[in-house]
């Protein structure tokens, strides 16, 4: 009956454009007042979509009072002019200039299409940081969630969190030599929200900082939206590399240093124990302070790492930043921060600023994880899972990429960094890969310069669909060789 | 064997007055290393405090190496030259300069105290404006915990949110007139985060804001931190007074106005219809978005309050705010932004960089909390409970602040707005009261020249508790009385 179709292609999730084209049918009266739509089954049909995508836009059509159900089932369209429309016309205030105006930078537009295209069904994410559902720990969290007591307090919290999780915490880094006091943890929403609130809160302006070169903090805006530039230092094998760092920092004079010493976001490198130790000597000297993201830490895969940073910071300079997101669930929304108290009691206060602390629910639920014994046993299970597709990727890697890439092979984490050794305009490939339903994360994201690298990520994609994902990455990457 | 005692008035916990004592005794050598600390039941009794807050207090000593534990029970000192100490005569970095640099602002002085003296074992809490504990929803919490799948998804969700919990406030809101699809709802963390990303996302700089006066809005800093004045509009019997308020428009041309239309926080007044309608009107006129902060509505114990401002929003004008932690759980920490597309996408895309998404916990419970239909049953108890509070409080309050104040009876929400008519240093009250065991909202934290206010709150302290406070509390006014 009609030949339209959405484009599944389109970031635009199916029962929006379906609502939008049924919209725009309205409007133009080319579905006057009083039209019976097809029935729900036929629209599927048509349109080549569930049935359930067309009752979310049917639904959204009789919110908005454009058409309305009939007893028989069936539905009619009962108004044109309702408010959306009337609101697009008429509208008084302007808010694209408002939309521009804010001062906190939108995210980069690559990471933009990433954050809506993860959602295009059937796309195949082949960099996403974060473990695939078959292992989160639904099994554990439904136990702890059936054992909740129903007196289960949901008031709000102490400003640093729930104290009981806070324990768990300082007994549970006490295993990498980290010895702290409840006051000197703060329980935030992951460590991207302890990056905001060290940006509000710890840094003068004009300020800048230091970071790795590629690293995870290039793809996210938090320091730029505070007005605080960053300036790179590259990786070497052992880790950052120091001369190098001693030369920016006197001619930058940065406010602090962000470092991701283990498993390295997106280059998977371990910092060696020597590097280590000679960053934490030459950063007291030049009295800067350390931020170190330490999310990766229990996902070893050949050997253990080395001790933090923190657990040699004899003298306060480091801010250490811990999660549950890679390693048990990233949806709780749980994370960390140990540090010196002053700096702890600033934080919490910018936090109870911002969002009057973290959910009761998923604090509650982090500490009975440790309490009940639940984490050991979970991570070393999702390090035989990782350790599994770690190898299966790195197999597949010498069989289809041998000849376009290389890589090293990562001892832990979530990542492999491949350069690609033939010449592909990047932009286009991400382009060409959601086309083919694959999702990749461009190097560019984490070095300006990094256009020939992607994060591959082992953690997410399903050893199923591993190969088929690779297999046309490479026929999309051959068909724009130059 | 020692007259030292933690101070119950003090707003740091005992355990670490404690942990400080014992601290103290171990620096200044008055317990040598190898000294046996008396047993935790003569520290409890010692010390007048409960078991339970010793062996916090040694557990924290323990991991920081100061005291081990002996296999008999006992505790010895091992250590008077921890990692503390080393850092805080040691330290390279002073944090301090750090803590005063950033652009954030600190918390008022006074917010400072109430959040931490709120912590303070047996204080009451007469301005909270919270639910008490008792009128948690505990049960039906505890109810959809038991009953999640075990295959509850843990990843991470849409930017806008999780797409259940959105249906549902789109039908949720509808009872109100509000009709929006769930591609103009994002779920946040609680209101003071949709303000967050509301200064963060939407104003330019410079740029400044309009608000009532008193308003919740003063008492936080979140447009101050992000460099955006608030000038403020009087309030009359009906609402925001409007002549004042285009009055202000012409002078500071602000980016919006933040409204509390149904009952106010902290005045507890409801605007009228009539001033509704001319509100909207004008804002049309002086082309001024509003953002509805709207989390009180279903806490009317009177009469239904009017719908809300934007069930008349036919321009999209009105950025709308709600949220479950007034009628539900604070501690759940969810809320939504219904607004025009434009604004949420953005909105969306900020809070995606500030905490990448609220807790998924939190927000299955909060979708199964509306589809499971525990929400009408739970909001028309909550009324019926508000409504003896109110009417205990305005009882009391004639009993014994009739001839030192005056109030209006507000018809819904949890706030009574009383002036004092005698003359009481405001500070001063609030550390006398404190002194007492009693944590007071001066009016000076919603208005600097309400300095004869206070904000009663009926919701949070149990009726059994508020006589008793109300009369330690007016000992203290008349005590302070000039």
């Amino acid at each position: 009956m009609n030949y339209w179709k959405p484009d599944r292609q389109s970031t635009l999730p199916l029962h929006k454009q379906i609502e939008q084209h049924i919209q725009s049918k309205v409007i133009s009266g080319e579905w006057p007042i009083g039209t019976r739509l097809p029935s729900q089954r036929q629209l599927a049909i048509s349109f080549e979509v569930n049935r359930s995508t067309i009752t979310i836009a049917l639904d959204e059509l009789k919110s908005w009072g454009i058409i309305e159900g009939n007893k028989g089932g069936g539905t009619t369209v009962i108004n044109n002019t309702w408010n959306v429309i009337a609101a697009a016309s008429q509208q008084t205030i302007d808010w694209q200039s408002y939309v521009n105006a804010g001062t906190h930078q939108p995210n980069l537009a690559t990471i933009q299409k990433i954050n809506h295209a993860e959602f295009i069904q059937g796309i195949i994410r082949t960099g996403t940081g974060e473990l695939g559902k078959e292992l989160l720990s639904h099994r554990q969290i439904s136990s702890i969630l059936k054992q909740a007591p129903s007196e289960l307090f949901l008031g709000y919290e102490e400003p640093k969190g729930n104290i009981e999780l806070r324990q768990q915490i300082a007994s549970y880094v006490k295993q990498w030599g980290i010895y702290c006091s409840v006051d000197s943890i703060l329980i935030v929403s992951g460590a991207i929200q302890a990056l905001q609130l060290i940006a509000l809160g710890l840094l003068a302006r004009p300020s800048s900082i230091i970071a790795e070169s590629p690293s995870y903090i290039h793809s996210i805006q938090v320091f730029q939206s505070a007005g605080i530039p960053i300036y790179s230092v590259p990786l070497d094998t052992q880790g950052i590399h120091l001369q190098k760092l001693e030369a920016t920092v006197h001619l930058h004079q940065p406010g602090l240093l962000y470092t991701i010493p283990t498993f390295h976001n997106p280059t998977g490198r371990l910092m060696s124990q020597q590097r280590r130790d000679d960053l934490i000597r030459l950063c007291q000297q030049l009295r800067l302070p350390i931020i170190e993201d330490d999310v990766y830490r229990e996902l070893w895969l050949d050997d253990m790492p080395p001790h933090p940073l923190k657990a040699s910071d004899f003298n306060g300079n480091i801010v250490y930043l811990g999660s549950m997101s890679k390693m048990m669930s990233p949806g709780l929304r749980v994370g960390w921060i140990i540090a010196p108290e002053p700096v702890i009691e600033r934080l919490a206060d910018i936090k109870m600023q911002t969002d009057y602390g973290s959910s009761n629910l998923s604090q509650y639920v982090a500490s009975q994880w440790f309490a009940q014994g639940y984490h050991q046993q979970h991570v070393q299970w999702i390090r035989e899972q990782l350790r599994i597709r770690r190898d299966q990727m790195l197999t597949l890697l010498q069989k289809y990429f041998a000849d376009i890439a290389d890589w090293d092979i990562p001892t832990g984490g979530f990542y492999i960094w491949i350069r690609l050794t033939v010449t592909v305009p990047m932009r286009q490939l991400f382009q060409q890969a959601i086309q083919a339903n694959i999702l990749i994360n461009p190097g560019y994201l984490y070095e300006a310069e990094a256009t020939s690298h992607l994060r591959l990520s082992y953690a997410y994609t399903s050893p199923e669909h591993l190969q088929t994902s690779l297999v046309a990455l490479k026929k999309c990457i051959l068909s724009l060789r130059r």
